[in-house]
């Protein structure tokens, strides 16, 4: 371990990052830590790129429910990564561990209440990704704000926006194990493609072809009664005209509106009114506690008897991370966007 | 009994309705009415004025939650009447009811599960159009909204759009009885100084001359943790940024756009997934089976130990109904809008 690749925050974006200007790969030529007492140390794995990051790379000074990054320090995100030294007896080395890792080939970290060892990670078929994906924090997104926001039922038709992504597709699919009619809205052929034949969909469209609007007239002609919400903008003006009474709208994410300084305005929120609709936003650590057991237990048996698929969109090593950061947030990965550092 | 004098629904009007165009006064002088089973004649003594009815002045294909007025007929109101001839039982002559009366002198109605007779309302000293308000729908949305939705917390603080009107002025001094800090936004300098001096509200702003935002960047420093909207537009923007995490939203009304052929678009919605916030809309009529009974006591006991004041704006005789509802709409009432048609 002489030297270690991580990628660094350099500058706040104020719209899409650049990689080179908002973000780049640096090497540490002469990494040689010496662990604090609690501290181990990591060779990490794979880890998780998710939408929320780009909610962490703003002005320190703007409040928000997760600390912004720091200038100059490496991004991080959940990743598997396995334990090579330990001052913390709870990880002892060689552990496997689920943790917020620095976008890096190795980190020392400290005890955070956020790491576990994922047991039977060396024996499991699983792959590791699936710790970060379908297992973890975006499958926990889908399951638990569908119990606990959506509260789906039977016969009923969600529309998903963002469909193909990370937390879109569990969504979709553990509402067709529930008996729903599944729509979804993607950005491009390909993923409309994938999601009826391989992911079971009832229904998707492609919104840069098909405003969201004329597609749900088509394709929902009874209305919609939850609205899974990943993108914000004219997805969710179309769904607030179609949402039936009492309809449900899970505010998971609004990703249309991070890279841009002129948000769209929503013309119709009376709808809220007049249909007596809930739109509720979370955050999934809320609901950690109380769901992530059910969770875990309930989609690891649905993966193991195939009915489940999930795809992964996995960018080799950390050379290209920023690229594939950046193409996610404007669409281009196709299924949950990770990054391979390492085998394990 | 020789005429009866009504205000007439004309035509949809596509921005604020004017008088003589969308609705106007007309007199039947051959009033001769001769009832069916089931029917009574009323002499209808007040009637309610309130921001839903420009929801019913709309092209009768556009679907909602209350069927929409019919032209060439009489606008509808919830009222309070005289039983004058009467072929049901169960309202004989002399009684005295809350009923969904015409915006007329006399009203033949049918049997309807929303009449019902008011007890006591000879002997009590209460006046007949607090049956209409703060007892009757603007009272009961005021009470149940804040039970079922806001769950207002001790020590919290609420704001509350259009709080002058029939439903905030209530739901100001109900919050206040309960240990909130309330603020409230008005549109004039006379209503500002009402709620502070006479309803007893925390603080209060003229959004003609103080931005919603900078009026709640400076009244409420610590944010607030709900906000009552019966506005729409500005303030509910400046609301989602001072709302704080786990904020609700009580989508009462949004009377800024009902007249409106350029809705405002909300471009800070990503507020609501940040700080998980809860935005709900509803029908006073969903609540009533469940809260009327509690509301109407609790209410009627502040009333009487004099707790509670509430303002009527009172337009005196049908000729003065169509104006009043205008003006109501353009938010020139003062207090809650009603109409005098006759004394008891």
């Amino acid at each position: 371990m002489p030297s270690n690749k991580s990628v660094v925050y350099l500058k706040h974006p104020t719209e899409f990052p650049v990689v080179g200007e908002h973000l780049a790969v640096q090497t540490n030529p002469d990494f040689r830590p010496v662990l604090k007492d609690g501290e181990v140390l990591t060779r990490n794995l794979v880890f998780s790129l998710d939408p929320y990051m780009r909610g962490k790379m703003r002005d320190a000074g703007k409040q928000s429910y997760s600390a912004s990054y720091e200038i100059g320090k490496p991004l991080d995100a959940r990743g598997v990564a396995e334990v090579i030294e330990s001052k913390n007896a709870k990880y002892p080395v060689g552990s496997i561990i689920h943790a917020f890792v620095g976008w890096e080939e190795y980190t020392v970290l400290p005890d955070l209440p956020t790491t576990r060892i994922i047991p039977g990670a060396r024996e499991t078929n699983l792959p590791l990704s699936s710790y970060v994906g379908v297992l973890g924090m975006p499958g926990l997104t889908a399951w638990a704000s569908l119990k606990d926001i959506g509260k789906p039922k039977k016969g009923e038709t969600i529309f998903i926006s963002a469909a193909s992504g990370a937390v879109g597709q569990l969504a979709g699919q553990l509402c067709k194990a529930w008996g729903l009619t599944v729509i979804g809205s993607v950005g491009s052929d390909d993923k409309v493609e994938y999601l009826l034949k391989n992911v079971g969909f009832d229904a998707a469209f492609n919104y840069k072809t098909k405003s969201p609007k004329d597609a749900l007239k088509e394709l929902a002609p009874q209305g919609i009664d939850i609205y899974f919400e990943n993108t914000g903008g004219l997805a969710l003006e179309a769904a607030l005209d179609h949402l039936n009474n009492f309809g449900r709208i899970i505010a998971c994410g609004m990703i249309s509106q991070y890279n841009t300084r002129e948000p769209y305005g929503i013309k119709n929120l009376m709808n809220v009114v007049t249909k007596r609709l809930t739109m509720r936003g979370f955050i999934v650590s809320d609901f950690h506690d109380q769901y992530f057991a059910d969770f875990f237990k309930d989609v690891r048996e649905m993966l193991l008897n195939k009915q489940i698929v999930y795809r992964v969109d996995e960018a080799q090593g950390i050379d290209n991370a920023p690229e594939a950061f950046v193409g996610m947030l404007s669409g281009k990965n196709f299924g949950k966007a990770v990054v391979h550092v390492a085998d394990l």
